[in-house]
């Protein structure tokens, strides 16, 4: 309440921020931050806490920017509370190197909590940061210690709206109860194509009530300062729902187009940039221009954050002293480096080739009990596959509202819901809340379906790991629309992601262990359905390296490169060939991506040069050449039967393997072939 | 109404056929069907026309099974209408190269329309399912001659209900007032994890109405067959909105563990197959046993369901002579093969190389705009994107309902609204219609968004084409969350998926003439923001080879093998190699796949033994070691900023190709590699 002229020149400086960095540009979409930039001002100023000068602050506000596009309000309002984006940086918008990208990215600007512009995500991320929150709040919090007790804030559009993810990340967050959220829908009624009536005219107040939300409108978006802040104090008071404001606003506020998509997404043309500043009482001939006292306006907000940072502090020193062993719990997980708790890794599950075979869902499940009461932060989790994907340990509890009576806040399993996308996009903001670890299971198949979010866990540097199951056609029974065989290949291609497919135990316990310690890389864990045998040689410090010799061999014919399920089968291959006369290696090869991060010396003892390999894999060849002379694979769709019908159906048995080892190695008869590791350059990276 | 002993001996026949056949394969799911029976018995036999001696007939009744888990239920029906579904193939359910596979698989399965399972897929094909009803209907009703009249209906559990692309395909339908399609929730309370309680809480029927749906609410699923009827019956008078009727029903109705998850996804035990025989009257020791009664009713409505079809075939007939232009369009519409229209291929844009640069978004704007008159049946579209996208052609009606004011059914043009994921399920119906080719526009980088649809456009051999813009970091200043770097690696390890990247205009009209005479397999067009030029030598017969020499040299030091925008760029790099006195070779390769196809004398004459082929492709490498010896790509994320910024610090220029090229031919100096069409085995396929 009584905003006055600063306010307001706050506000249009914002604005023309944007207008005259998409302008400079000649990209970017002025038309969110013009027409959002009222909220903006009242939320930061009024409503969030947070420290310009330490960004990863534990208990700061978060904010959201979910349509992610609309960054320039983003970067304006970080520029002007004093984090370390300067004026210069701002001219820089969408450059190259520049930390003022087209869409805002997490991992190289101080200030922005999640990356975001793919629509939808960042509400998944909003989401997630508020399952975090709640739940490092009932495990830290403790009387006379409101340790953690920020509010996570939103702001999304239209597209936000329309996406599937929003949809299953709001009906999660409505089941939840997640009272810390407040999102703020920018109801501007435009988006790409024009007039939402084009496409969406659905009731979203009503939807949302329907998940569960606390609903409020805001008609007058442009200028009800008073109402925005009503709402969002409104929004704050109600603690057991998720709360939406629907503001009307209009698109490009200022400009000749506004209330169009014209502004949308295209900078405005020159007279149109001079029109709007005359319109705001700025110099049209200007660029770029701050007042003086809209940098004291937020350099003041900015210094009441530090120093609620420092009073934080000081409860925060208390508080260990009071509660050793938590206070030195959270003060480890606040660790930049992340580092997990001395000793975890002696917890990890070791196997003998004579114990028994078992499925390597059952072996993740197996490390998951022998690990989470060493590794607090891991949250584990399923999208409604829990039975199926072995995700839960016996004593977990659920993180549910304590209300619904099974399981409360402090509880470390979570139930997705068969909501595969969701709890990607949840998962990404869970991990980039600082405290937390999640892991979260489904089919292989459906990890598909969260493709859009799984990108960003890369993109973000987010430890998020992806507990995929039923790993290939040895699912059987289910058939060809649940069983991979592009999947693979598909995340190996994905820049900064880990794709285990571990062969047993070791492996699977080499796979948590790489998981869990690479904490700027998210990983996805391949799982078969069938048994596995324990293999002889297979070993933790093997695993770790992403690919090493199973079954070495002097004056070798052949090398069989293979991993997971298939793996034991080419152990078997070895006999037939050994009958043949054919002398075989084996490589098992659990993470193509760790393995192309040792040294070029260490890869070639694995693929040494002169000897023709072979890979094996019950799915998609391509991309398999990087690594073998010849593959074997399955490059059509599977089939629906029993494990073994189905393996035998495509040959991947002992005699199949054999059969085309042979044909290798009489291809390659004569010919000393180079090792795939050995190349004409070197890749950008 | 009055219903009788017949009605409930079918519905429980129903339920043990799905217990039979479950318990002989020990797996599959017995729940869903034994709950949905009553509801199915009641669609089918009260609401649904259909011909099982003619599963192609257009005018039938659809019924999509969304929750396919479930598929023993359809099998069933299919098997007691009479379908070409024997007593024997329900007895190989789950075994392999049976036609009752674990999901139903539209492809193999006389009488199945659309493969779903993963879930929520079914759900959007049968709004796609109405939207092409609707349109067609537009076009070809003609007074006295209703041609194009029929439902579809849809059966959807709590997994369907929660997934994103169903909530975007809801919104959508919802939008559009589809009032042919009516969709039947089976409200169990039971996913996988057990009671929905713990992740699904939202209110559903609230939910639908936000959406503009008629919502309906049968308490007793179980038993009230009138109240079932009764609330079809409402929902076929509603003309101007999808239906929805939230029906309680008791998962394994019958089983022990009725109403629980442990019927949901395993067979039922010995013992308790039995107690469910005698609860029904049936002998417990008897398994896949139709009464004779059951085999009447059901051959008496399909017989009912022939002479429909006959009226019909009259019908269309006398059409034929009255409407002469457009019954023979719908004939050849409804031709097996799917032939085009004669001579619609001499539309398609050619190019030479004086004419200027263009985009291939433009370029494939342009085929749109010179073939939509000839191919009446193309239907084109964006999830909001269209002047991103140039999807629309000039004169397009938007498909809208015509109230709005907006456009009419008989419009050709979608407007998806920011939905990938439901647009791909959609469109993935529209096809299976049979009278649509459907197109769909969005970012190359957001088709991963649709995945799961995309998957299935392949495993059920729809004619859909993705066209994907803004393919590659060439997009500029969006920035790398925008930038695709594994997306066609991921398309093109798909099976029976046409991943196209054209190089000009010649090529993108290849990419056309293969995309739509291709009729069972789907295509993704990977189309450029940025200029590109046109080449020598680029042909459409060279084109739709999928591959080819686009500068031959003899005595060649290396090729080049390249696609898309940086064809033109190695095209330089040729000038440039020469120079420092290397002989370069170019291969365009707008579609491996096609190429895959070719010849094996064709493929080695475009990459010849003994000369070194280096990959360009400014996004990742994996895959290309399958055409090439050396790969020159992009394995890490890109940048935000101009194009040729961008281009330049990757390298991708003239001279970073030279570079490389280079280096290639310094490596296998002295070498005279095997082309890498060479292989020691052939792929199963």
């Amino acid at each position: 309440m009584g905003y006055g002229e600063t306010d307001w020149k706050a506000i249009n400086t914002i604005r023309l921020l944007a207008v005259d960095a998409t302008f400079k540009a000649n990209s970017g979409h002025p038309g969110a931050p013009m027409g959002c930039a009222p909220a903006a001002h009242v939320l930061f100023n009024k409503f969030m806490t947070f420290n310009p000068q330490n960004p990863d602050w534990l208990n700061r506000d978060r904010f959201v920017l979910s349509n992610g596009h609309g960054c320039m309000l983003q970067y304006a309002l970080l520029h002007l509370f004093g984090y370390k984006l300067s004026m210069d940086d701002l001219k820089a918008f969408r450059t190259v190197d520049s930390i003022c990208p087209g869409h805002p990215e997490a991992h190289d600007t101080p200030g922005i909590e999640v990356t975001t512009g793919p629509l939808g995500q960042g509400f998944a991320n909003a989401v997630g940061l508020a399952i975090a929150q709640a739940h490092t709040a009932a495990v830290f919090n403790k009387p006379g210690y409101e340790l953690i007790n920020n509010h996570t804030f939103m702001l999304f559009g239209d597209g936000c709206a329309m996406e599937g993810i929003a949809s299953e990340a709001a009906s999660a967050a409505g089941h939840l109860q997640l009272g810390n959220l407040i999102a703020i829908y920018d109801d501007n009624k435009i988006s790409i194509d024009g007039d939402t009536k084009c496409a969406f005219t659905e009731n979203v107040s009503k939807r949302f009530e329907a998940y569960g939300w606390h609903v409020q409108y805001v008609e007058k978006g442009d200028d009800d300062l008073d109402g925005i802040e009503a709402a969002i104090a409104k929004a704050k008071e109600v603690k057991d729902k998720p709360s939406m404001i629907q503001l009307r606003t209009t698109i490009g506020f200022g400009s000749l187009l506004q209330g169009t998509g014209g502004v949308h997404g295209n900078a405005l043309k020159e007279d149109d940039c001079k029109q709007v500043k005359k319109k705001f009482g700025f110099n049209p001939e200007e660029s770029f221009v701050v007042p003086d006292e809209v940098y004291e306006m937020y350099h003041k907000h900015a210094a009441e954050g530090a120093s609620a940072e420092q009073k934080w502090n000081d409860m925060f020193k208390k508080y260990q002293e009071e509660h050793k062993e938590l206070g030195a719990d959270l003060k480890r997980r606040l660790d930049p480096k992340k580092p997990l708790p001395e000793g975890w890794e002696k917890k990890l599950p070791i196997y003998k080739p004579t114990d028994g075979a078992m499925a390597s869902r059952k072996l993740s499940e197996a490390v998951l009990e022998a690990i989470h009461e060493a590794v607090p932060e891991l949250l584990s989790g399923s999208a409604d596959l829990t039975g199926s994907n072995n995700t839960r340990w016996k004593k977990a509890v659920d993180f549910q509202p304590p209300n619904l009576g099974i399981g409360d806040y402090a509880g470390r399993y979570l139930r997705y819901g068969v909501r595969e996308h969701g709890m990607a996009g949840m998962m990404n903001g869970m991990s980039a809340y600082g405290t937390i670890i999640p892991a979260g299971g489904t089919f292989l198949n459906f990890v598909s379906y969260a493709a859009g979010a799984v990108r960003l866990s890369s993109l973000s540097h987010q430890r998020v790991i992806y507990i995929a199951t039923h790993d290939s056609i040895g699912l059987g029974e289910d058939g060809p629309t649940h069983q991979p065989i592009e999947t693979l290949t598909h995340f190996r291609a994905l820049p900064n992601m880990m794709v285990w497919r571990p062969a047993d135990g070791n492996e699977t316990s080499a796979a948590y262990y790489m998981s869990l310690t690479s904490h700027e890389t998210p990983s996805i864990m391949a799982l078969t359905r069938q048994n596995l045998p324990q293999l002889e040689n297979s070993t933790v410090q093997n695993g770790i390296k992403g690919g090493y010799t199973l079954i070495e061999a002097e004056n070798a014919d052949v090398t069989l490169v293979s991993t997971g399920s298939e793996v034991s089968i080419c152990v078997e291959a070895v006999k037939k060939l050994k009958e043949e006369g054919i002398t075989t290696r084996v490589v098992s090869m659990p993470c193509t991506e760790v393995f192309d991060a040792q040294p070029k010396e260490y890869q070639l003892k694995v693929l040494p040069d002169g000897i023709p390999a072979m890979s094996v894999e019950a799915m998609s060849t391509y991309g398999w050449e990087k690594y073998s002379h010849e593959q074997f694979g399955l490059n059509r769709f599977g089939a629906s039967g029993a494990y073994k019908d189905v393996y035998k159906k495509f040959e991947f048995t002992p005699e199949g393997i054999a059969k085309r080892a042979k044909a290798t190695v009489d291809f390659y008869k004569g010919i000393k072939p180079r090792s795939p590791i050995n190349r004409a350059f070197q890749q950008l990276l």
